[in-house]
């Protein structure tokens, strides 16, 4: 699947058609530019938090419906209510998977690592169609609402990505992505800044938190207007702001030593699970999804139905525990009435005053199941077999889940891996003799639990920091998330890379580190291109030399040379395949004589031909027809050419070359000879030109 | 002042001495190093941090003793208590002026413009030297003790920049400053981000956050350890988290309007601001600071007395008002105990039941007037006649002591004018007919006017947003915030630039913006350095010509000629002035021979000679002395040259130079002809090395 992946050109070609547009600019295009890239940034952040909302709402609901039909049919009939609970999922899961198969492949897994390719400049093809963009929000519907071990997030990042693709502005959707998800503006522009673009201009900057700010307005809003009941089953659980604002406010030094164990458990688990995922996303590409798309539909309602039996029969399995002594006015309620959101699941428990502690995190969506691991006040509401069983349990199922052709964010699945055990290293916290004398709550050691794998799996960090802040509103925490990070994220990159990493470079994504290899200190330039043979082309060609130098090999930039006054040979820009193949399908600039065509005559093309739209494939020189008349004409290429692509020296370091072409986004850089002479010397005094 | 700037090098100079280095380095050299510069980031952070709480500490506890000495004194004679109170902030001031004019001139003013200088690679001298940290701490303890009209923020900044660059992480000190400044971490890092780096690599995030959180951490338990009132005055004040939890948790649609308002008086007052400054900087300079050290000395002590005179008899000619009904539970006491810090100040009160709200706010340390201008649940605590005079009298006096020889920041009189005007709007929403039934806070619209007024005068975006939040501890308030700011920064971008702009420029500090200009579109890297005459060096040069070269022109950079194989020349790279004063001091290069030397003889530089420390002025040519033989001799300059300065060809339009230029930090760039051939092409791919 390398071969759907073309490098991006950030670079600005700078041919005649761009020099002409510049040249008739009024003086109003400036501000008019500028408004209008702000009007897009507003209109990506309504959208990208329309969509959160729908998506929020559709999977609310159905899984409101779900619960309630299922407890209300668990009064008569536990096997009625398992074949009901089950149907139900497996419906919602093949909706996903086939719209998925049938409509939008694209649109399979979190996207992530493809919106993290084209942001480092890679494109792979059809990521940000919108197709896609239809497919992912369906999808991820049917999927999250099925109760598969995965999440919405990374999903509603692709979800905004994609929509900002539609108006040109992939960062700002990437942030309001992540805004939505979690309600977390700050945190999106931190993830944008952070995980996703390797250059950034820090006018950007600006821009990108107005986007999530508006995410979080739209939100917000909405909310509110559901609040009154107007939405069905959303606004009870919904979206996920997982307040612990009762709980832990302060903590001693003491509790590092714990604290720093979740953090080293979460390297571990973090890195176990990028290794699994990338030995089951090898098989599965190996044997199963070449076979097409019946085994995938056949795989994902597979893994539906092990999921629905495991979360249903788990908790039949385990005994009920008795209702604690609650305080009467902390508002909460053993058991809760069913139907509602809560803590102390009644399921399958014969006597009335009594709860199932496996069925309060498994039996229930996994918001409210994170919200219930998070919760304060609620001292051993979960015993360690319980919490142990869920934990092998659901990360295998989040293991296997992954890669399915559903679309699929690991989140909230790891939020729920991590505060497992976060929770049950809390609850020996708590009962240990050290501790005894604490004002521990084992809500906070879930939440750190969760940091904890997030950080070992992905290798966030400030980004994660910010998120895991904004998710619990609650500022007092973030030393301890930034140890808790630290330590798995050092942890995890012992073992391997992050989660998205490998992901990417599985699917062939070539990602360009923010730092250049050690090797390239000790390496030139030319010996990065050792053994090459340069293809170019000359000034005017004729159209059969270009024909079928396209043809021969599938270079995308070709050097022009040309012969300067004294015939000495002259390299005078750079050309690209696409724009070649834009002259060859127009025409119109073929001419009978191979000699440079005079300057004036052009006015055939305008800027935005030449423009490729984002994520398709482009045309392919197999499409183009050319008579054996046109083959014999001749192209002057000199005014379609990209004039001055960035050069360097041939002995220039790799490491120095590495860091241009990252820093400024660039696809191809000349490898040229030393110069003869200095024709003059730039420093800063020369660039600060009064306007 | 503007001789006493010159460029950073970024650029990595990769001579012999540091490829013979890196040829040394053993495998452990890239962990060891890593560990060092995350110590060293725990170093920052505790340093910045401990700095922090000794600064407040002493702050906090002089303006403790002068106003429990002035209480205590005016219960028997206002005038007596006016003299102390005159004399003691006069003392104060006159010692922080005495040091900075006497032992640290650099560390006058904020300091903000020149760190950002500094990360946009232009030294100040002595901006970072362990002198200038010195007066800087103590200096400001005088000044912000001393009752002036500035505050300890930006000051604290620059202590943590000058922390940092002892160690050599300018960037992260930026950040550990705002953090303690305002014990926001995440601000601390989105600052350094956004306002000061220009160019960032994704890698120095995560350690530039970790900094940030150390200070938090040490920020906090210290602020632990004084709770207990081991600390003096410290504690009950302290610290800036003006926590608004209590106020305001929601607004309604109509609220805009009046924001948008206090938005739109943010900019035109914040613009003003930046404009008054500037002619009075001006004007200090032609006029006054030349005449000497006595003159600032005396102009700082005049302003200590108009200051100390206004904030003293403006509240006594201020009628008092009857204390309102509170209701019991509010933990608010009117008047307040003398000496505590509170709302509703008893000053010259005729009644016990009364207080005087000009003294609230004048009367008082900035951050308690600035807690009473937030605080909840004090409806028309002030009136609108007391709230004008001092935003008039407050606004004048910050813009006459802007300037003078002081440590100074603007963010905390930024905050004070700001909350005044937005109480002043707050109140009348109160009080109108259209809102009356709302519940509305004066405290959330004074933070409004304060993040207005910052965005009106400094234009920061996303960081401001994020420091207001976090010194509120209040996430809801995020999109208020932001559309405040937002017109606020549009209003006063149609006037002038910035503060930091402002300043810098005046102060010859040579900034270049994130975006090229316009005009660099159409124009190319020749004309950029049109009628220049390149002052070449050939490879082997005469000592004696060197010399002349040196004394003859001021460059800083020179390109090396060599004649290739076949007799052509060829550049052979770039020597910089001050490695060729290293060379002329060391003298032990020098050779008899005017041909190459051979290689393997070269073993007596260290990589380490040739590094320049930071922001001091360096060797000049006039200090190093040559006899008349030594003069005579030659100098190779191969070994020691940057081999592979980045180069662009003549024609390459400047806007591309400029991204070049910026994005990579460069300080020289040579412009050389178009290139005859194309040695070999780099893509993606190559730089794709599996290591
Ligand atoms: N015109 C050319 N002549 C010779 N070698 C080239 C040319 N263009 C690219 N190469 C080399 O061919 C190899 C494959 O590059 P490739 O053809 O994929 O580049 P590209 O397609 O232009 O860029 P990308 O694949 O990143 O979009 C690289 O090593 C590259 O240096
Ligand atoms: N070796 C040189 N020969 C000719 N012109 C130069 C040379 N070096 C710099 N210049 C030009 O002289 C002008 C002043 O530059 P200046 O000498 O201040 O550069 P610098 O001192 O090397 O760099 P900086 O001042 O940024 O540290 C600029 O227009 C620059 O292009
Ligand atoms: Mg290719
Ligand atoms: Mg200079």
């Amino acid at each position: 699947s390398a071969a759907a992946v073309e490098s991006l050109d950030y670079e600005v070609i700078e041919n005649y058609a761009y020099r002409e547009e510049q040249a008739q600019r009024s003086k109003f295009w400036v501000p008019y530019y500028i408004m209008l890239k702000w009007l897009f940034a507003l209109l990506i952040g309504v959208g990208t938090g329309l969509a959160a909302i729908f998506i929020n709402l559709a999977v609310e609901n159905f899984s409101g419906w779900k619960y309630t039909a299922t407890f209300a049919i668990i009064k008569h009939s536990y096997f009625v209510g398992f074949f009901v609970y089950t149907i139900f999922n497996l419906a919602l899961v093949f909706s996903s998977v086939y719209i998925v198969t049938n409509f939008a492949p694209a649109a399979a897994g979190s996207g992530i690592p493809e919106i993290k390719g084209y942001l480092n400049g890679v494109d792979t093809h059809g990521i940000l169609l919108f197709r896609t963009l239809v497919g992912k929000i369906f999808g991820s519907i049917g999927s999250v609402g099925g109760g598969l071990a995965l999440g919405k997030e990374g999903p509603l990042v692709h979800t905004g990505a994609c929509i900002a693709s539609l108006l040109g502005q992939v960062t700002c959707g990437c942030a309001a992505g992540v805004a939505a998800a979690f309600r977390a503006p700050v945190g999106g522009v931190l993830f944008a800044l952070e995980e996703v673009t390797s250059w950034w201009r820090s006018h950007l900057m600006w821009r990108v938190f107005f986007t999530s700010a508006i995410v979080a307005v739209v939100v917000r809003s909405a909310m509110n207007w559901c609040n009154s009941g107007k939405c069905g089953h959303f606004g009870a659980g919904g979206f996920i702001i997982w307040d612990i604002s009762g709980g832990q406010e302060n903590y001693s030094y003491q509790e590092l030593f714990p604290m720093a164990i979740i953090g080293v458990i979460g390297g571990l688990l973090g890195a176990l699970f990028n290794q699994l995922t990338l030995y089951i996303t090898k098989w599965r590409r190996t044997y199963l999804h070449k076979k097409g798309k019946r085994v995938q539909i056949f795989e994902a309602c597979l893994i539906s139905l092990v999921t629905s039996t495991i979360s249903f029969v788990l908790p039949l399995l385990r005994k009920c525990s008795p209702c604690p002594q609650l305080e009467t006015n902390s508002g909460i309620e053993c058991p809760h009435p069913p139907g509602t959101d809560g803590n102390f699941v009644n399921f399958y428990c014969s006597k009335d005053k009594e709860y199932n502690d496996l069925a309060t995190i498994f039996f229930n969506t996994q918001d409210d199941a994170i919200r219930n691991l998070f919760s304060a006040k609620t001292f051993h509401e979960y015993s360690a077999q319980s919490l142990i069983t869920f934990l092998v349990m659901f990360y295998s199922l989040a293991v296997v889940t992954f890669g399915t052709a559903v679309p699929a964010g690991q989140f909230v699945p790891g939020i729920m891996i991590g505060s497992t055990y976060g929770r049950l290293v809390g609850m020996f916290v708590v009962n240990g003799k050290l501790y005894k004398k604490l004002n521990i709550e084992e809500g906070t050691y879930a939440l750190l639990g969760a940091a904890s794998f997030l950080g070992g799996s992905m290798r966030m960090t400030v980004s994660l920091c910010v998120i895991m802040v904004e998710i619990t509103n609650n500022l007092q925490l973030l030393p301890l998330i930034m140890l808790v990070l630290l330590i798995s994220k050092a942890v995890g990159d012992f073992f391997n890379e992050g989660l998205y990493e490998v992901q990417a470079r599985l699917r062939g994504i070539p990602l360009l580190d923010s730092r250049p290899k050690q090797v390239m200190r000790n390496m030139n330039a030319k010996d990065a291109c050792k053994n090459q043979k340069v293809v170019c082309l000359p000034r005017v060609s004729r159209v059969v030399d270009i024909v079928s130098v396209l043809r021969t090999n599938k270079h995308n930039g070709f050097p022009v040379v040309d012969r300067g006054q004294n015939g000495e040979s002259l390299v005078i820009g750079l050309i690209l395949r696409s724009h070649l193949l834009v002259l060859l399908q127009a025409k119109v600039d073929f001419q009978n004589s191979p000699f440079p065509c005079g300057p004036g005559v052009l006015n055939r093309h305008n800027f935005s031909d030449f423009v490729k739209p984002a994520s398709s494939k482009g045309k392919s020189i197999d499409d183009i027809h050319l008579t054996e008349d046109e083959l014999g004409l001749y192209l002057d290429l000199a005014p379609f050419l990209n004039p001055s692509p960035y050069i360097v020296p041939e002995d220039m370091s790799l490491a120095k070359v590495y860091n241009l072409f990252r820093q400024l986004g660039l696809r191809h850089i000349f490898v040229v000879p030393r110069p003869s002479r200095v024709v003059g010397l730039i420093t800063r005094k020369d660039l600060l030109l009064e306007e």
